[in-house]
C-alpha cells in the first residue's frame, strides 16, 4: 500500500485548495489534481469584491495569493485530469488514461461545467458518444472519429487517437492556433445535434453534417456522476449533507459541484468542511482497525 | 417604515462580515451589530494557516484585513449588543436595552460562547437569574443584586444597576483593572452554583456564599434560543438547512453558531450563503407584494 494516499483531492479551485491545506495541516498524505492556472473561473474574474480580506482584487491576483499559500505549505498540484473514480470498498481507484492512483478517501472539488450538453449527447452517451478519446480509442481502429474539443488539451488526445483511426474530424470550440497532426480535418462550424439510430452516427452542425462512427466531446469537466459511478446527484449537483458527505462512504464533495451559490468563499468553506470530515473518517477507520 | 432595514446582521466575526459584504453588493439596506475588535476569536489567534489566500498570518493581522475590506465598502458596524430578537410576522424587532431596531430579515452570526452555564443557571433563568442587568434593573430596586461579569462591558451595566440597588456584588471572571463605583463589592472568587427554592436566592462560590435577590450572568453571548424565542436548535447549535435557513421565516444563520467545525473560512462561506438566501427571500417577498 506504499502508493496509496490518504486523501485524493480532485480539482484545484478554491474548494480543492482549501481542502488540501486543511488535510495537510492534519498531517494527511495527500495528492491533489488540477490545472496549472488553478481554475479558469479564477483567472477570468475581472474584479472580486466578496472574498473577505481582499477587496477589489482581480481574479488573477487572487489566484497568485492562493498559489503562494499552497507553495508556502509545500503542496504541489499534479497537472492531470482524472477520468474516473471507482469506489473499491477499502479504497478508491483514480484513473488518468493508463495510470491509476489509489487513495483511502476522495474529495470531489471539480467545479461546475457550464457547457450545456448537445442535443443527443446524453442520449447516445456510451453508444458512440464518449468523454475520453484516449480511453476508448481501441474501439475505433480504422474507423471515422469526430472530436469536439473545448480546450487545447483536447488537441493532444486528437493527435493520439489519430494514429489509430481512418479519419479524424476535429471541431474546435475555442479560438487560437491549433497544434494538430496534418492528417486531422479541422472543421470550424458549430455542432448542433448528435443523431443516430441505436448508435450515434451523425453530427449535425450549423452549416454541414458529418457521418461518423464515434464522437468524443472533450470538455473541461465531465459530470460528477460520470466521473464517479454510483454517485448520487440532486439534479445537476452532487448530493451532500452538511458535513459534505456524499452517498459513497469515504467520498466527500465541495464547491460549485455541490450546489449554488457559485462563489469562491462558499466553495473554500465547504472545501474545509469536506477536508475535516475526510480526516475524521480516516481517523475513525484507523481506530476500528486497531 | 423609514427606520426598517432590509437585513440586520448580528455578529461581526467572519460569518457576519462576509454576510454584510454580500448583502451590500446586492444593494440591500443593512445594519450590522458587533464589536470594535470584530471578534475575540480573531484577535486571539496566534497564527492562522488555513484561511486560503493568507498563510502564516496572525489573527490580529487578519482582523485588520477584514476591517479594511468593510471600510473600503463603507460598511460600519454598530457597536451594540442585541438582547432579543422577536419575529413579528412581517419583520423582526431587535432589542438593545431600551432601543428597538426593525429589519425585514435577520442573519444570526453570533459565534459560539464556550462558557458553560453554571450549575442552576438554566434552571433559575427568568426566576432570579438574568442575562441583561439594565433591562431587569427596575425589578431589583433597593434589593441585593449579584453580577457575574465575563468582560469589561459588564462593569458599565454594574455601575448603572448600582444606582438602584441596595447592595451590588460584582464577580469578575477576567483579570485586569476594574472601573467600578466604590460602593460595589468586588468578590474575587469562582462561582460554582446558583441555588434557591422557587427563585434563585443564593450564589455558592468556591470559598464563600452570597445571599442575593437576583443574579445576572453577563457573558459575551447568550444562547441563540434565548436571543431569538422560538428558534429551533440541534443540541447547542442553530438548526439550518444547506441554504442557511432557520425554522423561522426570514431568519438565517451562519458560522460557529450553526455547528462545527469552528473555523474562519467555513464561517465566512456560510455567511455568504446566508446573505444570498436572505436577499432572495426579500426579492421574492417584494415580487409577491407587487
Ligand atoms: C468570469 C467569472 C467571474 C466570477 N466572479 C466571482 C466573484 O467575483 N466572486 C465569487 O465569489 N465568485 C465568482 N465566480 C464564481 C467562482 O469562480 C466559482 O464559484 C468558484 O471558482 C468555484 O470554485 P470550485 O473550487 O468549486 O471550482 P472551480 O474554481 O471551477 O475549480 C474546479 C477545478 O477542478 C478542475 N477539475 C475538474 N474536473 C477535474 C478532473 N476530473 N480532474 C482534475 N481536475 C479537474 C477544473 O479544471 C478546475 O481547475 C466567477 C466565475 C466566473 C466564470
Ligand atoms: C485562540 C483561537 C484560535 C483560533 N484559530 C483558528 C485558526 O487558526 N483557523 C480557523 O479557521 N479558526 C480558528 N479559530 C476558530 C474561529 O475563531 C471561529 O471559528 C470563528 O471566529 C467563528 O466565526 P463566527 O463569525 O461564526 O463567530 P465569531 O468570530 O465568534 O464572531 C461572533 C461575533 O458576534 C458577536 N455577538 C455575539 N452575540 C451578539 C449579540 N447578541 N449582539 C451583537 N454582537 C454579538 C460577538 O461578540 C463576536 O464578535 C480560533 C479560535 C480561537 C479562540
Amino acid at each position: 500500500m506504499e502508493n496509496r494516499y490518504d486523501i485524493a483531492i480532485i480539482g484545484s479551485g478554491p474548494a480543492g485548495l482549501e481542502a488540501a491545506i486543511n488535510c495537510k495541516i492534519r498531517n494527511k498524505n495527500i495528492i491533489i489534481f488540477g490545472r496549472e492556472d488553478l481554475s479558469n473561473k479564477l483567472i477570468k474574474a475581472p474584479k472580486v469584491d466578496n472574498y473577505l480580506g481582499f477587496h477589489g482584487i482581480t481574479g488573477k491576483e487572487l489566484k497568485d495569493k492562493f498559489q503562494k499559500h499552497i507553495d508556502d505549505m509545500g503542496i504541489e498540484i499534479v497537472y492531470e485530469r482524472i477520468n474516473n473514480v471507482y469506489a473499491m470498498g477499502e479504497y478508491f481507484a483514480l484513473m488518468v488514461d493508463e495510470k491509476t492512483y489509489e487513495a483511502s478517501s476522495v474529495i470531489l472539488a471539480t467545479g461546475m461545467e457550464y457547457t450545456k450538453p448537445l442535443k443527443g449527447e446524453e442520449e447516445f452517451l456510451g453508444k458512440g458518444v464518449g468523454y475520453c478519446a484516449t480511453c476508448d480509442a481501441p474501439l475505433y481502429k480504422n474507423k471515422i472519429v469526430t472530436i469536439i474539443g473545448y480546450n487545447k488539451e483536447a488537441e493532444e488526445e486528437a493527435n493520439y487517437v489519430n494514429e489509430l483511426t481512418a479519419n479524424l474530424y476535429y471541431i474546435p470550440m475555442y479560438r487560437g492556433e491549433y497544434n494538430l497532426d496534418k492528417s486531422i480535418k479541422v472543421i470550424k462550424d458549430k455542432p448542433v445535434e448528435i443523431s443516430g439510430d441505436k448508435k450515434a452516427n451523425k453530427l449535425i452542425l450549423n452549416n454541414s453534417q458529418i457521418e461518423t462512427d464515434g464522437i468524443f466531446v472533450l470538455k473541461d469537466s465531465v459530470s460528477p456522476a460520470q466521473l464517479v459511478p454510483g454517485l448520487e446527484m440532486e439534479s445537476s449537483h452532487i448530493k451532500v449533507d452538511r458535513e459534505m458527505k456524499t452517498n459513497i462512504k469515504g467520498c466527500f464533495a465541495a464547491g460549485d459541484c455541490v450546489g449554488k451559490p457559485y462563489q469562491y468563499i462558499k466553495s473554500a468553506g465547504e472545501g474545509q468542511v469536506a477536508a475535516l470530515s475526510s480526516v475524521s473518517y480516516l481517523d475513525n477507520k484507523d481506530r476500528l482497525n486497531k
